[in-house]
């Protein structure tokens, strides 16, 4: 990062939701030269009205840049934004690096990298974890997948986004990896929400359970982050149920695929399912405790 | 504990466990005029050697003891040791105290607690976290239920064999509280068990895993301590998966009483009656993963 | 049921619910002097209006009676009408038969048959199913749990509440099999939910599921039944969910002491949970659907 | 039926597995002029025994028909075979029919329904219930959807191998209310397992448990046909747990799409899960209760 202003690499971001505008916004901070792609275009002004340019399609965003990130909703949108007539990987040439911010399943992930390799180009997976205020203060926890060169060649842009990159394995490693992670997030977040329905029929305050857990063995600060804001009534979305669900699938397709059961998720899948049904998916996943607080007759 | 030794409470034990024999090791440590009582009475004598004298029923022990704690296996113990013939019951008198240490249904908790108040005594439901090691070292977390004066006047007992005591509230309360602990240690086992299992699938390194949660805004050190027994193979028992099976049962009646569903923890405990069923119910709770294991044909 | 009048057995009835109030009016109506006892004596007169005597205690009414027919809502109901001081057991005497018609578990089964051939006397297990419409019209199936001999000298009575009487086993046999079929009950009526709530969704009249059930291999008349209860919103109270919730709950506490899991019960017990917790317990188990209606966005 | 040998219609079989193979025996012996095509060739022998013709490709095989019935294992296949260079659709024109009685999502199925009226051919869905055994005797259940009128012209040939053909709705009604046929199937078949296993447990002799089931409202000839199987440990494949996970899992992600949950059927899939982890996917679907026993610590 101490690298002389001239010399950073041109970086393009394409998907501007949560997380991909505050990573575009921490690179232009630190001084790369910044373009960005949405796929509805309108995303991209506040990021225009910082300094970054703006790319028409996500195959420009590519020819301009040497080293674009992808941080789009799902499998879908990944996949249109790099095989598409108007894709990454029709600019994709020697040199040319792409970094993989999604979360998607390790099959995708392997089929991106194979194309690019196959034009002389690299691409690293690199999920994140640590939601929208790490993605605003650029301390993200980036698992990498890929070849370890590409991802130490490719550390200074990554410290751009995040504080920490932890190379997982080779391509397909990263997405397992991050999909594991919000697999613990999943449990930690339904026996959350099952613990305070119970307290509250049983006339115990939430806090007291939270002050119990903080003190305990198995405390973590994500009860106690998640707890406040169930007890806030606060679901504004950090990590939406509709992109939870959506990974707890990958996840679980992932899961048959090698051969192994997961009782656990798949019960606490339909949960999210029922929140969605429900009308709650775009609010964040705190916003599951709703769907037990119905079935125990509080709403 | 800066009491002169001769003013010190004359405390009774009642239950030579994993639990009870280390909290009794640390009264008489501690300076505590020191009583024990078991019910094969062969688990009294390495405390009798460091200075505690053996009680032949909970009811003497009782009656030659200022508090007794218990820190039986389940509420069937419990109310032995309380309302049969020879149970401490049939001792209390004005100025007893109860600590109970036992993990029970609140509706018990209440039932003692009435009893011994009709008797002009006192009982505090005292639950604890903090497994074996926490026993032995004298830092456990108790959870407190019954009056707040009962939990402040028996505080230098409790912190005679405990770090912290949190006051929950009335009798019943901290019941609610440990059953909720543990059902969130439920969660937080199954999610990493279906993990490792998935990443042992996948070819990918146990310890990238827990590398990676260790990093991430989910840590706990309890992912950590059990995730290295896991990758170890070390399932000698902390707690283990018969009682935690008994604590998910408690909590699965308690929900049903209150009027609540846990999808989730219904889930749980069949993987753990599972194990049970293979015939590793003595053994710790991360033996769980075996159950997964076996299901992805991996034993 | 040839047997001229005058020698018929004096039998009593205790437990004036669905099946109760319509076995007595079956037996009343086949000529058995009858008796008959409940908790709230009001529900007795319409019996006694048929011709029946009204007993004032379980006591008396055994006293009175050859046979005693128990048929009470739960285990702790029917521990009050065997052993409470006026209870059944105290007017056990050679000769004497039980017939208990109740759900309970096999422990509580075999605690009274032992108490009542500790007196002399013998008691029959025999659970039924079929519904208020089988114990109207006496077609009702009973499975019968001790011994054989016991089984063969009550039929006359058996067969004029119910249409057939199948020989299970020693006692607890028959509990054991009633819950199974409970358990089986379970499933298909969750499945049958579940089906008819994708149909709704997916636009499909709910008519068509039921004509393809019906014509396939697995058809069964418990589908009709229930699917059209389901499709004309008629929740009247056949079996009910409360009812059916503490049978697998039963069921489940059996499964775990016999050592044996039930993923697929645990979770549809959570179900019918999230349906006495949104305050329809006391509606038929048909109304299971609103729980998923509601999960769906329906209701 | 009654039309002349000559009139007939060409019909083509594409997938010669357990189903496909004998419709097109059941078509060859009812006197039409049959073509088959199977991936891997020599499947065909058995039936150009019997006098069908033998195509080389998907495409000829439509060219060379009138009606092409598929009959494939999964989605992925009935892709290849309408959509590849060499597939059914390049064949299609005015009057060419398909009659595909693969399980499919139905959004595949509208798929494949759009493009081939896009050339003036039409498409009916028609997934079929009845095993094995339906298959080889022709008396399969139908389930159709697609234009009124399609179904009706092709029933002729539907009962050429099946008894009955149930018409659904517009493409896309019949897959779904196959996917809830077995849906229905899943839960039936888990209740018989854990029922049975509990009952081996408990030492009952699991025809006791078949008998009550004979003999009570929820009866059914599938629990028949499933349970002396079981008891006979014959698990000579009908349906294969592979082929029913499949199906489950379609099912499971056609819920998530219209937006309601199957808490039950996610359960149920993990214990399908569990047996293909185990090894026995391509057994039939009774050896489910080989998960159970297993966890119930019978082998």
């Amino acid at each position: 990062m101490s690298t002389p202003r001239t010399l950073k690499k041109r970086v393009g971001v394409a998907g501007m939701g949560i997380m991909g505008s505050r990573m575009a916004a921490n690179l232009v901070e630190k001084g790369f030269p910044t373009a960005v792609w949405n796929r509805t275009a309108e995303k991209c002004v506040p990021l225009a009205d910082k300094g970054a340019r703006i790319a028409s399609t996500p195959r420009e965003l590519a020819e301009t840049s040497d080293v674009v990130i992808t941080c789009v909703a799902d499998p879908n949108a990944l996949g249109r934004v790099v095989f598409a007539p108007d894709g990454i990987l029709h600019a994709a040439r020697a040199g040319f690096r792409l970094i993989d911010c999604s979360t998607v399943s390790p099959g995708l992930s392997r089929h991106i990298a194979e194309a690019l390799e196959s034009r002389g180009a690299a691409a690293l997976e690199a999920p994140v974890t640590g939601s929208k205020m790490g993605a605003e203060k650029g301390t993200l926890l980036l698992m990498t997948g890929g070849k370890q060169e590409i991802h130490d060649e490719l550390m200074p842009i990554m410290m751009a986004i995040g504080g920490k990159a932890i190379y997982c394995g080779p391509t397909g490693a990263a997405s397992t990896v991050k999909l594991l992670g919000n697999t613990i997030i999943s449990f930690m977040l339904e026996g959350l929400c099952e613990s305070l329905v119970v307290a509250r029929k049983a006339g115990l305050p939430g806090e007291v359970v939270l002050e119990v857990v903080r003190a305990a063995g198995f405390a973590s600060p994500y009860y106690d982050f998640k707890g406040k804001a169930i007890l806030k009534r606060d679901f504004d979305t950090h990590f939406s149920i509709d992109l939870l669900h959506k990974d707890q699938t990958l996840m679980l397709n992932e899961a048959a695929a090698l051969g192994t059961s997961m009782p656990g998720l798949a019960a606490l899948r339909e949960v999210l399912q029922s929140a969605r049904g429900q009308g709650w998916g775009q609010e964040d996943i705190a916003a599951v405790v709703k769907v037990l607080e119905r079935s125990a007759g509080l709403s």
